[in-house]
């Protein structure tokens, strides 16, 4: 394994993290004062500075970008409106190329509006990445499908394991991958194993680190830092590496009630220490 | 698949149903009262009631136990810790055979104290049904490993598919099967053919129904009533009916901000409605 402790040289700062004090501009400034290697913005905060601008600052201060989130979101108006979703999608690519980042994270979708039907909700995403990935392919940006955990199958993504998300990248072929996030996929028992086989396809675009607080207060925006949760990170990290994944560790953390609140100069501070230490 | 619209003959309900009004002297009235077939009880208000007591009141009644909630939490002290938890198991066996219960069901137990490592928690839980097996079995008290939602790998049950339920159940033999609630594997692709593997092996000893609601707003208390959520009971009824399973539906539906607070006939007669309508 990597030693993470000399140089934060793989790690990368999602900038979700840093939503709650920081538009992308004050996180492009921050990550580089604190002599952090890359940055991951999401869209939101791409097109409120500007894509041009972002690329700019970026390219400034020489970040890597390990991934732009998030395309994805193929089911939100049902099957009749794949053609939205799609429309929307290619722009994603767009934006991703004009960033350079290394890939779009996909967190595909849920079940369709007034449905019950998660096979078909599946299905609907596999046919929208498919119809997704000429468009990516043409443009250079790897498609990065997110497993999310299973508490988000109705309403966020209806694929919730690396097993199913390797099925897909099986059946879609070239230009479209994996972003595996330890938060969505600790739980599971397969997971070394379908690490292993990600890695074995080349198809690992992202890893991204957090960790799951007991007690966890809301789905969504309780995620906690490195560390303070029960997330092996040293084991699974060891897994994704013995897998030939050599990329950074992208922090991505959604927590309203804590590092969201706090200046960003020290949640980054405390990112880097936590990756040094606990990583 | 059977019609439920006619009768609530196959209906149960667990008793954390009504937690939030009702005593389980009281439930064992409400229900009876509401003519339905069936009754879960769990084991704190077992005790508070009296086993002795509870056991005249159930059978007074004619009611059919479905299961006895819940044994388990084989890691609740780590492994040196692991014979308090048997001590305690083989007393909820004991209670299963007192009132009748159709089952013992396991939360098998989540991480042990200060640990990150899920594969020994798995481990433990193996161990720990396996030495509790000999005492059910002279009991006559079939074990049900109920397999949990991930989002609660670290704190309830680190047993989080149906799949691992299954290799657990062929690896300890007789006297265990499972219990299949929908809230915990609705989201799981898996979930039709490890249902048919469960059928297959005889195993199925438990059904319980609730709903998936979007937006959830407690990890823990804030399940809903059948069809309020995007749960497809119908379907998953169908897999179970065909995988042989003739025994009843069990609602049980943790709910501290709706159905605990509103009078315990109320939601008894919703459950019945909702079980002849959308189960």
């Amino acid at each position: 394994m990597r030693d993470l402790a000399r140089d934060a040289r793989w790690l990368s700062i999602n900038t979700a993290t840093t939503r709650g004090q920081w538009d992308l501009r004050q996180a492009i400034d921050g990550v580089a004062r604190a002599g952090i290697a890359g940055i991951s913005p999401w869209r939101d905060q791409l097109q409120a500075m500007g894509v041009a601008a972002a690329a700019a600052a970026i390219r400034a201060n020489g970040l890597v970008v390990t991934g732009l989130c998030r395309g994805g979101m193929f089911t939100e108006f049902d099957r009749a409106g794949l053609a939205r979703a799609l429309d929307d999608n290619r722009r994603a690519v767009d934006e991703a190329a004009a960033i350079g980042a290394r890939c779009l994270v996909l967190v595909v979708g849920g079940l369709a509006p007034r449905s019950r039907d998660l096979a078909a909700a599946r299905a609907l995403v596999r046919d929208g990445i498919a119809a997704l990935l000429p468009h990516a392919r043409a443009a250079g940006v790897p498609l990065a499908i997110e497993p999310l955990h299973p508490m988000y199958a109705a309403d966020r993504a209806c694929i919730n394991t690396l097993a199913e998300a390797n099925d897909l990248c099986d059946a879609l072929g070239e230009g479209v991958g994996v972003a595996i996030d330890v938060y969505h996929v600790w739980w599971d028992r397969a997971l070394e194993r379908e690490i292993a086989r990600a890695g074995r396809a080349g198809r690992i675009l992202a890893y991204h680190v957090c960790d799951w607080l007991v007690p966890t207060r809301d789905l969504l925006l309780d995620r906690g830092m490195m560390g303070d949760g029960v997330i092996d990170l040293k084991r699974i990290r060891s897994w994704i590496e013995a897998a030939g994944y050599a990329g950074s560790c992208e922090v991505e953390i959604f927590s309203r009630e804590n590092w969201w609140k706090r200046p960003g100069e020290e949640v980054l501070a405390t990112c880097i220490e936590r990756y040094r230490r606990v990583c």
